[in-house]
């Protein structure tokens, strides 16, 4: 059994000439998901954010901004230009759309190439990759135009590679509940205050979306063993203040790999020495920069054998 | 510009009910090498080996053996059915069918699992893979019938990944010469005695086979900046006494990842230690024990960014 926990991701701000992406109304983002192959399973609310739980992933709208993740062999690409044929262009003040790093990339309905393709038609677009092709990496396109983000923007994720122990045991065991999954991933202590929703899938595969006040975070749990991936995606400062989210799931889940990407309004110092793995950083067109690291167990020398 | 530089394998060795692979004459290797898309574009011989080297990668023919190896997005699986077809499964003792770490995967005409299938048609097939799918790993299927391998019987792979320094740079010129390259690689020394053929592609790529006895090796170099890649095959036991091969190439070499597979004999004494990266060991039902290890340069942290 194999499937695709890595996420596509897409990230919009708009600006005035939209009065809120949340008034587009439920029917809107019904219909946008759709295009992805998708369905929303489950939402939350509160003054700041409409929180959606997706047959794959999530999608967070804010008035200016929404987020779209989506996982398995979806087509987000078909989201995305939903989005900009439906809204027009103008409107997009950033818009950002990263391609993880797949276990089975010849599976995709898409390739990158095709997906950045597609984008050229409708916007002018920076597009990189950041790592090595052999190994982790990470491709980013984004919208080439100027951008002032807040000081205080910055989203993480932090995306894991075959979880090991007992809890990922426990997430790849039948009649799993929300409550133990909770209680495993400390999540009523990491995200204290928040508003949680979560899903458990068959046979297994844990999803959750966290809203407290303009924050979010979504945590996807893809357990099946030899392809397992969790990710964790928060705009939330990992990097800072809440550092002790990524280090209390990595010693849950005890990954064999894991990658850090950290989208960060520019500042004109430069962080150094955050990451203990190899990494890179790019200053972005858009305003922001990001971090890319990966990481290893170096502990972990025993390839494993997979009967096919 | 890219070109997937990793190789497929099929490896046979047949027994008496053939009088000998040599003698099914020119024409059928021809044919054969072309159901793959390939060519052969040189050849040298010797009283116990037909050496052929292909438009992709290399063609080695023995009187009860052959090997044969095609990179880029060849179809050696049409070869492999070819020649069970027009030879029938009987006149096989052994078979091994092999595919590498692909750069792009989602690229290739045929999937792994899609190869498996269809060799499953023909024959009893015993597949594996080696090694995680989010890093180097190796996938090798077999014919699933005991076969009893001489005690010299070996063969290594040595798999090289993102060359680096003054020779790397070299291979990435402009108007290389096989005299030039062949100085850099050293390989008069490394392969004393052996009788050369060596081709230079344009812009840029060298392959070379060499033959001495019933000995082989075979380099095949895809130098391309950001997904270079560099193979070694040889029948010497570079796992012993042709061990300063292997450490020879790697140095002159730099790359910032390679794996290594070694086809063994069985032996009661199973080795240890041998490698100092991740590996497996596994014991085949046909007879012949496989390492593979991975390995990485750990100075190396800065990730690179390309632009796509």
């Amino acid at each position: 059994m194999f499937f695709e926990g890595s996420e596509k991701k897409v990230e919009v701000i708009v600006n005035d000439s939209i009065s809120s992406l949340r008034s587009l109304g439920r029917d809107f983002w019904v219909e946008m998901v759709e295009k992805a192959n998708a369905k929303i399973i489950s939402e939350i609310s509160n003054d700041f954010c409409d929180a959606y739980l997706l047959s794959e992933s999530s999608l967070f709208v804010w008035d200016n901004r929404f987020l779209m993740l989506t996982c398995g062999t979806t087509t987000l690409i078909e989201s995305i230009i939903y989005f900009i044929e439906s809204q027009n262009e103008r409107v997009i003040d950033f818009f950002s759309y990263q391609r993880k790093n797949e276990y089975k990339s010849n599976l995709q309905v898409t390739s990158v190439e095709q997906d950045l393709e597609r984008l050229r038609e409708f916007l002018p677009i920076k597009a990189y990759r950041l790592g090595y092709l052999d190994s982790h990496h990470h491709y980013l396109m984004h919208y080439d135009k100027a951008y002032k983000p807040l000081e205080a923007d910055h989203t993480s994720e932090l995306l894991m590679y075959h979880i090991r122990g007992e809890v990922a045991q426990y997430l790849r065991s039948e009649n799993q509940t929300v409550e133990e999954i909770r209680k495993h991933l400390c999540l009523d202590t990491l995200f204290s205050g928040f508003e949680l929703d979560d899903f458990t899938f068959s046979p297994y595969g844990y999803s959750v979306n966290a809203i407290k006040g303009d924050k979010y975070a979504t945590i996807h749990i893809t357990p099946e063993e030899n392809s397992s991936y969790v990710s964790l995606e928060t705009n939330l400062n990992i990097n800072e203040e809440y550092k002790f989210i990524c280090e209390k799931i990595v010693s849950i889940l005890m990954p064999t790999s894991w990658d850090i990407v950290h989208f960060d309004a520019k500042k004109t110092v430069i962080k150094t020495n955050i990451q203990s793995g190899a990494h890179c950083h790019l200053d972005l067109s858009c305003g922001y920069e990001v971090i890319f690291s990966h990481h290893q167990d170096s502990q972990h020398s025993q390839l494993p054998i997979v009967n096919l």
